[in-house]
């Protein structure tokens, strides 16, 4: 009788039908054709530029099935995609793709809930769902395409920098993988659970930094602060100097997965962005490029070698 | 020393570099931003929308890795997504999103074969590789979203039949499921091993179809010609008599993984088509809907059903 609760006895056309159910009376200016067709059909207003990326979650690299809750991976996944969208400056999220793959014999409930998740935040972020695939995979693993529009003017890239500009950031430091180490502890609740879980894309904030070209580059801390400030000196051809004292530290800044936003700024401009993001923190200054390399500490979160 | 060709031991970094070189120097004129930054940046020319879809190829569901060749499936992972843009009717592929997930242990070649896969068919198909993630992940795994670009009038749904249009087709039925089995024998070469590693996107097909208006629906026959067409008949709220006289079946036509077209048609049309596509083929009639539910064969492929 267990069968009878597994994804293979629900089969793909009975999840089918049910995304079907749930994603088809998303309403969005964007939205022409929704799931349920080869493809899905969008349309972007006048004038602006199509702003897309994909992220992943892995089972056994970013969540365990003995833990995970999957209505939350849904959530995870959505704002972690959000954030890149985010970390290209005003963007509008115009909608998500989802792909998942679950084995045969998953619990039905992992479906439905991560169906729920999406569902939540599509909801929270006014994004449409619209389109996906499934697979038969033994490993569970989520992606996720993030599509969002912007005008050419508003994108601002990781390559900006200049010398002597600050180094400055909002959200969490850390508090990701606090998170993680409750959850794996068996906790569920708790302000460090929900950074590990529902990461906050910074999408107004991103949008304040680029409406007023305040900052002059921009990039989120998945990877961690070390490798993400290394991303911004390198792209710039520049060294940085960090230092952490005003920064909201919660636990290990270079761990990854907080999907907070780092940017640099001109230091004349500092005071309109603390004005703007009163909850902006410096955390260091750009520097001429040494000789002997970056000044940077080196490290972050490498997806293939073993933390 | 065997360490020294596994992803661990070049890295993420390492990896990422060799990405960025490969991919750096595309050109397309819809490309505004590639690989590198948060997200990729493309423009439309106006008066067009956006065509998105997405679609994986899991370990142990679509390839084993005892006999993968990781080339040869980045050029179906390729395919597989420009087919789902041609099953929308005349759409201009504008760029692809690839997500990669790898053991830490996987040899080198995997990665850098992948690689050489979709450099290849971004050239074949003058679509560039504009981003991407990578993830660990103890079973491989391969997701891509495809962004092609079309005119509104000219996107066939699934959902346009009309009772006694003609079901008609192109490309292989059964032919790649026939490669698989030559693969697991340990097979490398010929047309069936072609057929299942390197599927033919029918965009130019795809295009005389929904330009001439010629076809009424229109669907790619991935998941097998018995679901597809109970796809098309479903959507349409109709019948279907499947008459398999005409067609190049070359193996099971409903084992999937053909990536033909299957589209409806005005008997008044069936002249035009065969005159513009002489490869084209009548596969049955779309017929009103019978009290007892349809009469296409049911079956196709399950992705929660062992098959």
């Amino acid at each position: 009788m267990k069968r009878m609760n597994t994804l293979a006895s629900l089969g793909e056309g009975g999840l089918l039908s049910l995304i079907f159910k749930r994603f088809s009376r998303q309403r969005h200016a964007g939205l022409v054709l929704g799931p349920g067709d080869d493809a899905a059909v969008l349309s972007l207003k006048p004038g602006r530029v199509l702003v897309a990326t994909q992220d992943d979650l892995a089972e056994g690299t970013h969540f365990e099935r003995r833990w995970a809750d999957f209505r939350r991976l849904g959530h995870k996944l959505f704002r972690i995609n959000l954030s890149d969208l985010a970390a290209m400056g005003e963007v509008e999220p115009l909608g998500v793709i989802v792909s998942a793959g679950f084995p045969s014999d998953a619990p039905r409930r992992w479906a439905t809930d991560f169906l729920e998740g999406l569902a939540d935040d599509a909801k929270t972020f006014r994004t449409p769902v619209v389109g996906g695939n499934l697979s038969r995979s033994s490993k569970v693993f989520f992606s996720m395409t993030a599509l969002g529009t912007a005008l050419p003017g508003r994108i601002l890239e990781r390559s900006g920098a200049r010398a002597g500009d600050l180094i400055a950031g909002v959200g969490p430091l850390g508090k990701a993988a606090e998170g993680l180490k409750v959850i794996r502890r068996g906790g569920k609740t708790g302000r460090a659970v929900r950074a590990f879980y529902e990461p906050v894309p910074h999408l107004r904030a991103a949008a304040i930094l680029a409406r007023g070209r305040l900052a002059s580059s921009l990039i989120d801390n998945s990877d961690g602060l070390a490798r993400c400030v290394a991303e911004l000196s390198g792209a710039a051809g520049l060294g940085a100097r960090v230092d952490l004292g005003e920064a909201p530290v919660a636990g290990d800044p270079d761990a990854g997965e907080d999907y907070g936003l780092v940017f640099t700024v001109a230091p004349s401009l500092w005071p309109s962005v603390r004005r703007a993001l009163p909850r902006a923190y410096r955390l260091g200054r750009m520097t001429a490029r040494m000789a002997e390399g970056r000044e940077s500490p080196s490290g972050g979160y490498d997806h293939f070698h073993a933390s």
